[in-house]
């Protein structure tokens, strides 16, 4: 093994005993046939389950919801390539020229898979409880540190609760415009709190954003009015 | 342990250290605080993880595509909702007056919840090894039998990988109506190949399910166009 995977095995404290793995884990598509998409898949698997027990664990008193939007915002790509770009991993993955040549090692996308085979590989390579250890290792500021659920919540969840706690009907959304190129279209959509006698809209390129953009503005309207 | 207990102990092949994780693990949340929601979260990571690593090893040369294809067809909850009547699983769940009257017991979403529950319990019980003994006994059939992946491709992929094998453009999609009260909407969507000179139109309850009717349409259009 290259001087340079060794530093990352003590990175992650784990050491390979089939290297083969590791490499395959930091072989992008773009570099050749032998490449890390089935680790991926299977890293994201691990990754899902450990850290699903992890949040169950910190969170003994939290409902589903919590855990689930906790366990999301843990495993998303954002969070994956954070925890990559700290162990340096855009160094060791092997791109085709073309990745290479656009950046490619610095791309959240690329960093996350690369992390998510690297935990595959690990699972392969020494079973569940060496992933899991690997895993609560490059977790451990995160897990130590969990932000609230409720901070996590989009608008839609958000306006909801509002409108629960208030005894209020639920919010409708409806589609009132859609425009643009076939290619590139664009929602608006109209949500309509009847008990509060509001309407708000919002814009976006899907229809769920343009409905957690109305969502938003429908939040805004109701806690400015309650000033 | 009640003896009913004790059966459906002998048939998933695992016997409780904590009988009281077993009895969670079957408390539906209409039947008191300590019910299955969120051993359920729990179960299925570990459920993602264990069917995810089975199809990787069954399907060793697929890519990444198609073993999520068929993960998904394995973890869904009718495949799930099957599984546990296999095991005479509504049996032995505690529902509340309501849901019992309208027989929730036999309801796919909550037998599925109650399978994911139990394997949530098991892994805290006896650990990842004992969760997944338990899982490729349950579906050591659907295992052997795993169906071609090429079955599970949705319209529109099966749609995209015909033009793409022609060498022709992607088609493009664009919503052409959006009707009917806020909360029943319907909405038409257009799919227009340039290459071939096809467009065919679609309906449904949301853009995606719209969508796929009309790349359904598509591809019947461009195979009896070949013949």
């Amino acid at each position: 093994m290259s001087e340079a995977l060794e530093r990352l095995s003590r990175r992650i404290g784990y050491t390979f005993s089939d290297p083969g793995l590791l490499e395959a884990a930091l072989t992008h598509r773009s570099a050749g046939s032998r490449n890390n998409e089935r680790l991926e898949f299977l890293g994201d698997g691990v990754l899902n389950c450990v850290i699903g027990e992890a949040v169950f664990h910190a969170r003994s008193d939290s409902p589903e919801g919590d855990l689930s939007r906790l366990r999301a915002s843990l495993v998303r790509e954002a969070t994956l390539g954070e925890i990559a770009r700290g162990l340096d991993l855009g160094e060791h993955i092997r791109l085709g020229t073309g990745e290479m040549k656009s950046g490619g090692f610095r791309r959240a996308s690329i960093l996350a898979d690369a992390l998510e085979a690297l935990v595959g590989a690990v699972y392969l390579d020494g079973g569940f409880g060496a992933a899991r250890e690997v895993l609560l290792g490059l977790y451990a500021k995160r897990l130590a540190t969990l932000p609230d659920a409720d901070e996590l919540k989009d608008a839609k969840t958000r306006l909801q609760e509002y409108l629960q706690s208030r005894h209020m009907a639920l919010p409708e959304y409806s589609v009132v415009d859609v425009s643009g190129e076939p290619h590139r279209q664009s929602f608006r959509v109209a949500c309509r709190i009847e008990d509060a006698g509001v309407q708000t809209c919002g814009n976006g390129r899907s229809r769920r954003r343009a409905e957690q953009a109305a969502a938003q503005q429908a939040l805004e309207t109701l806690q400015r009015e309650r000033c």
